[in-house]
């Protein structure tokens, strides 16, 4: 069937094309099948032919029969397509990893090629998001074994760009979870400083305060094309990176699409997400953060126990070296919450390691202490000596002040020079005790209602923290917010709740 | 947050809005999470306060910051809506129903409750696509139990209207899978002719070459609102109605949206799907086609019987008295396949008894049979006796009129009145011998190339059928069509494969 082409002005998915129900019901086709599209004036082959996911315009406000709505982010990829020319059609059965697709939902168990097979097509987008969402179902209902999880990580690495940065390449991650976790941006420059090679790219947050992308961005831009981030770690042996800029494995972004509005993490999508994008910054050699506890992804221990064992020996199998840590994810990491008030902190300890906090230092030299035992830098168990050493002798500033620089970034910047606010709201105890409990759950409500992450000023302060000695009237938590009216409600939400900040000693009920 | 409401002029999924990625990183939503939109202008509770599910405009083609894109759908519905005006944003959390999505997820048993509130749901629009799509893999994967499966019955009647035709109302329904199965236009006359109630409403074809509703329109209107059914069943006791023109379970519809692209047909969805739509109509005894083997949904007899057994069960608890019977299913109902020339073989033999074919007369007389034995009109295995007596006294044929005129149709018409092809090609055998198989994949395929069910006028005609002699030479076959090159299409097919007619006792191969 020819028909013709009208440009559809919205940014929809890219392989969906529009039809009228009348020709959709000649061509055989329901919403969400399949046709094949043929462009006779095309020049290459790849854009004579494409398959596209019919959808149906019952309406008639966007294309009448005889005309074939085609999104305009295709219109403009295709140059050799115009609008009001003629297109021919005809209905192609769903592509060979649809069955594989059925395969999962069965039960079976895939094979390295059907699963390389379903990423190509994701990302081709010739498996719809419907399909998508079902492959993730039975993921998550079904299971992958170690082979499955393995092919995976791999074709999600090679659906984009794979860097080679040598036999000797670095990294550090977290599965998230605790807040306030700075760690990273102590880890690179101590790492680095040491003369170990890691290029670490991180996200932004998703549904956390902030990410590691988000802090350094307040110190130096963070988001680099490939060609960039190369000359920046051939600078510096390290970069503080948005991983979002590049075009690392994009189908795992394509899946995470899906998985986010479930509220789905299964163990078979979240390994080959953490470890295809390490394969594709060519990392060796990774240190995973694993926060245990209520609010994370392994609320027990023993099931963040039982993750460490399987990460490990998939990291081995696609050849990448893997040590675990089990970490403590009662309460944040340091004293504060939210893009700029983390960076603050982050380089008030890089500058004045006197100036802690403890937890900050303990956890980030004790993860960088692993990277440097596996470096060979320092016997094991003698890791985290030399990590502090790295971070108290001012090398690690000194690292850090050359990353910032590098990446376009001011390196004189001082905590000071770093904004806040400007609207800010104290809140003092109203009883005397002792921290018996810090809410991460509060701080993170708290922190998102008065702006984090899209406003950086935004964040929380706390004063004390858990087994701390609090007498009545003492400062303990403030926040920042970029509004008036976020302030607000972000109080509301410490008032109602009672703050985080939870005293031992007081009385619940007296009846 | 403020948004300026944008037109978008596109019919998407009404449920959806367009944000660009700033405001939707500013209210902290993804795409494919929810935010709640006020509307202060509005005058109802319903207009001033909806849920939505953020889509995001990474081009920004269609919406800048500060804008929200609403789909025209929604704004033509929504009357206080107007373009350019301002609304208020808030993210929420996903409905109650989103976690009853996961427990079936986690293999959980779901109360009546629950299930309401994921029908509810469906039908508002707050669950979206994806989040269906989970659900039905989910169903897929870890089933549904009897009560599950009667809440989701009751649920998806619930959806529409509920239409009252008295308590004694009558039914007949085939799960498919059968080419040329034209038995309701036989069935329903001879039910109704003996006294019976039976409000008919069947499907356009799905991914068969013609429905019920696809051959009836050949012989008068099929598409009625509830108002005009209900005087055409006042009037004839009956109808051969098209269901999807009215709105009796509309929570079925959107499952089958989902389910259709995902080739998925669970027991836990198949059996609602029937039954509510039989709830829906006010059916209170029906007789149900179960066609078993290759091409049918029960390719193992087994499949069928338990599968029937079943059915019996969740009719009775949603108060339908269901008798099932299993049929046969390895070659065409009859000798012709599609929209026009079922119609007019069905009509042929309600004029003419003796007009044949037999596997017509048996299976819709067997069938109409059980019936008038559930509506007391004969003795328990003296149905089928009474169905032929009917359909040979030309009463079936007289009601049969009847309906057709009530519909809106010329009662007088005649089969030869009835537009075939114009087109046909015709096929003779090469060889002698008994025709040993006929093979139903090959006739849809034929049938569909065609031009089935599009095109009403296109068809096949099989001349001899299983256990038949055949004398080379003779014409087996036949193949209308409305176009020249579909035409070429379908002969094509019939040349590629041999065509559907099988004989015995020819060599295959000879090395």
């Amino acid at each position: 069937m020819k028909l013709k082409v009208k440009k559809i002005n919205f940014a929809g998915n890219k392989r969906d094309v529009i039809l009228s129900p009348e020709d959709a019901l000649k061509i055989g086709q329901k919403a969400g099948e399949r046709i094949i599209i043929k462009n006779i004036d095309a020049k290459s082959i790849e854009d004579k032919y494409w398959h596209a996911i019919v959808q149906i315009d019952y309406s008639n406000a966007l294309v009448k029969p005889g005309e074939i709505g085609i999104f305009i982010d295709l219109l403009n990829e295709k140059e050799d397509l115009k609008e009001d020319s003629f297109v021919s059609v005809k209905p192609v059965e769903p592509p060979d990893s649809f069955t594989f697709v059925q395969k999962k939902i069965r039960g079976g168990k895939l094979t390295s090629e059907e699963i390389t097979s379903i990423i190509n097509d994701a990302v081709a987008g010739s498996l719809s998001k419907i399909d998508l969402a079902a492959f993730i179902t039975a993921v998550s209902i079904n299971g992958m074994d170690n082979d499955e999880i393995t092919s995976l990580t791999i074709a999600e690495a090679k659906s984009g760009e794979i860097f080679d940065f040598g036999p000797n390449v670095f990294d550090k991650h977290s599965t998230g979870g605790v807040p306030g976790n700075k760690v990273s941006l102590i880890i690179v420059p101590i790492v680095a400083a040491a003369g170990l090679l890691i290029p670490k790219t991180s996200t932004r947050a998703i549904t956390s305060p902030s990410g590691t992308a988000d802090s350094m961005e307040t110190l130096a831009p963070v988001s680099f094309n490939s060609d960039e981030l190369k000359k920046i770690i051939s600078k510096e042996k390290a970069c503080i990176a948005w991983g979002g800029a590049l075009d690392i494995a994009p189908a795992d972004n394509i899946l995470i699409e899906i998985e986010r509005p479930l509220h789905m993490d299964p163990i078979g999508l979240m390994i080959p997400s953490i470890l295809a994008k390490k394969l594709s910054m060519g990392v060796k050699k990774l240190v995973l953060d694993i926060p245990v506890g209520q609010g994370t992804k392994f609320p027990k221990v023993e099931d963040g126990h039982q993750f460490a064992l399987r990460f490990k020996e998939i990291a081995k199998k696609v050849g990448i070296q893997a040590e675990c840590a089990l970490t403590l994810a009662h309460q944040p990491i340091g004293h504060t919450v939210g893009p700029a008030i983390e960076a603050m902190e982050a380089l008030n300890l890089l500058i004045d390691y006197s100036a802690g906090p403890n937890s900050l230092i303990e956890k980030s030299t004790s993860l960088a202490g692993i990277l440097l035992e596996m470096g060979g830098k320092a016997e094991r168990g003698q890791g985290q000596t030399l990590a502090k050493e790295i971070l108290r002798s001012g090398k690690a500033y000194e690292k850090m002040r050359g990353i910032i620089e590098t990446q376009g970034g001011n390196p004189d910047i001082k905590p000071s020079d770093i904004k806040l606010g400007p609207y800010k709201k104290e809140f003092y105890s109203s009883k005397s005790g002792h921290i018996t409990e810090v809410n991460n759950a509060i701080i993170n409500k708290i922190a998102k209602a008065a702006g984090c992450p899209g406003s950086k000023t935004a964040g929380v302060e706390l004063f004390k923290k858990q087994g701390a000695r609090i007498t009545e009237g003492d400062l303990i938590f403030r926040i920042y917010s970029d509004s008036q009216s976020k302030l607000k409600k972000a109080e509301k939400i410490y008032n109602s709740t009672g703050g985080p900040i939870i005293l031992g000693g007081m009385m619940i009920e007296r009846i």
